[in-house]
């Protein structure tokens, strides 16, 4: 049985079978409904108003999630709701996930031009007297040997050998000739130059960059939203869809959005994707084995192993991407389960190893990679921050578009806070940024403590029945709910910074130095770009070094992806880190927990004085700690 | 509009819209009607009656093909007819291309035992702590490394990855590692041998032989028609056909039968196909080209280019074929336009260069390939023989097939002459040995003299209106028509032995030597092991030698696929013959014209007499001549 579910305001119409939960026909219909746990009741983000029409009785999640009030009003989670007539529903706009400002640039410079798809002008000569014999492959091998002695072609992709006779002698042998690795790939008219992609994906945002390896320019940048998120915010979640329900559906829905998502760079570039020969993918192990199809059940059990951390080259018409079709796609080596070739990239921009030691490298996410130079080794790990710095199982907490509270600072002539909202909308929400500066600011106003304790007696904490409450933003016309921050808030932000602060001091104390050895602190991805250094460092999250070490460089990974692709020699140079990188697994630290416990503290001081406690003592500093 | 056509005798129903030939309909029914032309309406054979039902008239192609008695009787060639209602038309015998003997063994041996696959027996441990974080496919090759030194995994492909994790589990890490080129293709269980196929591609004939890559030994062969005989049984007529109609079509056609096949071998030996992870594949160059869908356009005019003539690794999943998904195609380099890797083949297993030279080796087909080897260099050339040796072109010809005349031999004691027919049946039609016997008899009976006209006069020689016949086998009660040789028909293979004689004698004055060095002349393929050497000697196809210096080999390209399948040492030295191979363009040697008049005399003698008064003499030899 069909029913005919009609969306208003818009009049959007799809239709959904009785067996299917309304959250997946309105994915399946292409409205992007906000799912953070994909669709099994536990995230509360989907709710929708049944305005028409029958539907199945509330579910427990339901009740959890929703007041008695509110579903007499019709609201409902929508992966909980089954159809049972035409219905007539409304989303209110906190369901739909929104654009959201992406971190493209980057400060890092790209370094070297070396890049493996390479291009030579040639001059072929097509023979038409029956004495002469040599294949077309064989001819412009020579040719190339001759105009460009050293090269040496090996052979061709068969895709690029089923283009080579017609495209030569519609030039009449004047072509231009891209080859990799000794192979030709194809050829292209003289005037057209080869192309590159490269791709930082991450579980939430995919950055394409369109790259010029004629020339080493990038010509185009551009981010989308990863389109898993349908099927689930976190890389849990996914994982278990991709082993319970379709092993190769996610990574074919990245393989789609990238196609799709090219077809609008392309277009406002004017170049054909055809022209592309290569892209590098980097991106997180759950990331780059779910785009390649990759099992991942391995990958969800300790001891969370990668089927591969070797460096990986596929052809891009194995995996459906609609580049030139004899094109390479480069996968960087992943360094573990939870350490990504993102990670990887992010250390090889910054050229962690030249930097002055000991230095600290962190890309926070909801995984948090940290890499640590010291004594001429290179360490690194991953801390399980959870969401909540993308907003993630906060009672409001959304992620980085239109309305969301993106920076709070305490301002005592505007008569307490200072909000800054993006897109200088009403504030709807608060993204990461902006709670990691409230939640400073609550420390610094007094109204929590540094145990992470709201105080009922706090300027601006309020009561609201069992709950603490501290209003951001008070209930208003333009949004009559307000936003706040809650007890429970609270405490997801202290676990997300304390399982950040626990993996820096494990680093920090295997190489056996005090944060104040630390010459800087690098904050590569989106969320370190946002972030002001000070509210971090004043909530502990950081460990504590002087502001004016701590380096925000923008999207590194992005940056190292590019550096690939213009460089061999930088892919090169990013395997042997692969290789050096020795990779520390927090669950099996032996003082993890303690770590943890006091990297939960709110202050640089309570969190040294719960270490002193818990005898987790750092080392002397040489430098001042 | 369509039609509904039902076959007598069988019943069998088809559809025909109006706008299709009654040809491409019965081939799209799966009816293998013959033909020789690929539906031009010049080859006469795809003949029907219409039984019941209208159709379109008869076109200037039936008319000079039928006389005016057949046709109104309803005989029709079926690619000229177009129906307009619906139809029962019946299907002669001769119309049916029939199951033909194929030449599958080799009396060659093949040589080393070094296959490109490799198997490795592993015992892979894997970790269940949390310390523990390499990924699975560098324990894999840890494991390799330790168990077998020397043996270094650089990587995996895709397909083999995307096993990897599962199978290791599954098998307790207990694995056999099938590897090639230094790259994992994937796991089996310890029990199962990693397979491999080795396929000769003829125009005609398709040849598979399942080979064991752990033993060395053949599991299977198994021959079927090719089916792009559909759509025309020359090369030259599907090059047409790729050109003008459908460039992928006749290399898809291939992959199907060829996965098709291979269910019924790997059925019938017990195997599963997933278990082959390489293939070897030889084939004329046109056979090559349209298998890999390389475009043909260049390859069908002069100087008839190759796209490549280099060695050449596809995956099979790249080409549709369903083996292992990781599994490689290897293709050996094509010679020429007009000299295939089949050729190659032949020459690597008859270990041209190791033969006592000067030794001469011929594949007789519709192309003849003929390769020299003498003074210690190899050259080869293609002579366009034509189809008479298929059947093809000739009033009674027909491919091996059962009813085919095989044999003839003079028999003063059984009254004339002794026929063999292929299967002991009826004698419907003769085959290109059957021919090559008979024209041999004629001469030596007189019915023909040496300039290949037939004596009004000759013993068994009648006139019918205008054409004198020579009954193999006289009208009876088992074949109303009985089998007779033209006049026509005459001309016909005089035209394709000369054609052969003309490029034997060509190679050999480039070499500078006489028939009497000659030590040897091999024969390989299907239609030089059927005939009689004797009768190839006496009609003067083969230059003057003793018979015992004569060799039939077999199907030595088979065995030269399954050479190169079994040592990667096989196919390197292939690779090198092919470099070292000299390529001899008939259609630019000077002299040709003459030396193909001279080579259509039905004796050596006056075969000889002609190059004296044509000024061919041949350099005195150091042997008799």
């Amino acid at each position: 049985m069909e029913y005919d579910i009609t969306v208003q305001p818009g009049g959007t119409r799809f239709t959904c079978p009785s067996d299917e939960d309304l959250l997946t026909a309105l994915h399946g219909a292409g409205i992007n409904v906000e799912s953070v746990c994909g669709g099994m009741g536990t995230c509360g983000k989907c709710r929708v108003r049944i305005l028409e029409g029958k539907v199945t009785d509330p579910t427990l999640e339901e009740e959890d999630h929703l007041s008695e009030e509110q579903l007499d009003g019709g609201e409902r989670l929508a992966c909980q709701v089954f159809p049972e007539s035409d219905l007539v529903i409304e989303l209110p706009d906190s369901s739909l996930a929104t654009g959201e400002r992406l971190q493209l640039a980057c400060e890092l410079e790209v370094g070297g031009f070396d890049p493996a798809v390479r291009f030579h002008d040639l001059e072929v000569e097509i023979p038409a007297s029956p004495g002469d014999h040599g294949s077309d492959l064989l001819r412009l091998r020579d040719a190339l040997g001759s105009s460009h002695p050293g090269v040496r072609l090996e052979g061709a992709d068969l895709e690029g050998l089923r283009t080579l006779p017609t495209l030569l002698r519609e030039e009449g042998g004047n072509v231009r000739a891209v080859t990799r690795a000794g192979k030709l790939l194809g050829l292209l008219p003289r005037a057209r130059n080869p192309l590159g992609l490269a791709v930082d994906l991450g579980s939430t945002k995919v950055a394409l960059f369109l790259c010029d390896l004629a020339e080493g320019r990038v010509l185009a940048s551009h981010g989308f939203l990863n389109p898993q998120i349908r099927h689930g915010e976190d890389i849990v979640t996914r994982i278990q869809y991709a082993m319970d329900r379709d092993a190769a559906r996610l990574g074919q829905l990245v393989v789609e959005a990238i196609n799709d998502n090219l077809d609008v760079i392309s277009a406002d570039a004017g170049l054909g994707r055809e022209d592309i020969f290569e892209m590098v993918l980097v991106g997180n192990t759950a990331m780059h084995h779910l785009f390649l199809a990759l099992p991942v059940t391995q990958l969800a059990m300790s001891p969370y192993l990668p089927a591969t951390d070797l460096p990986l080259e596929v052809k891009a018409r194995d995996l459906g991407l609609q580049l030139n079709p004899a094109a390479v796609v480069y996968l960087p080596p992943p360094i573990a389960g939870y350490v990504g070739s993102d990670h990887l990239a992010a250390v090889a921009a910054a050229r962690l190893w030249e930097r002055p030691e000991p230095c600290l490298l962190l890309d926070i996410g909801t995984n948090t990679e940290v890499a640590l130079h010291a004594g001429g080794r290179m360490r690194t790990c991953s801390c399980a921050s959870g969401p909540a710095f993308e907003g993630g199982g906060l009672s409001q907490g959304m992620r980085a578009g239109d309305g969301a509270i993106a920076r709070v600072s305490v301002d005592p002539a505007a008569g307490g806070l200072r909000l800054s909202v993006i897109g200088d909308a009403t504030a709807k929400g608060i993204c990461g940024s902006g709670i990691l500066s409230a939640l400073a600011a609550m420390v610094e106003t007094g109204a929590v403590d540094t145990s992470g304790r709201m105080r009922e007696d706090g300027p601006g904490v309020e009561r609201r029945g069992e709950e603490l409450l501290f209003y951001l933003a008070p209930p208003d016309s333009g949004n009559p709910e307000g936003v706040a921050i809650t007890q429970n808030d609270v405490r997801e932000i202290q676990k997300a910074k304390g399982a950040i602060r626990a993996g820096v001091d494990a680093l920090l104390a295997e190489a056996g130095i005090g944060h104040g050895d630390l010459k800087e602190v690098v904050l590569a991805g989106a969320f370190g770009t946002f972030i002001d250094p000070a509210d971090a460092l004043a909530i502990a999250l950081l460990p504590p070094v002087p502001t004016g070490l701590v380096n925000q460089v923008g999207n590194a990974a992005g940056a190292g992806a590019r550096g690939m692709l213009f460089s061999a020699g930088a892919r090169a140079e990013a395997e042997e880190v692969a290789r050096r990188l020795e990779y520390l697994e927090l669950s099996a630290y032996p003082g993890l927990s303690k770590l943890f416990a006091a990297g939960m503290y709110l202050s640089q001081e309570t969190v040294r004085g719960a270490k002193g406690r818990f005898g987790l003592q750092a080392p002397p500093a040489s430098g001042p700690d």
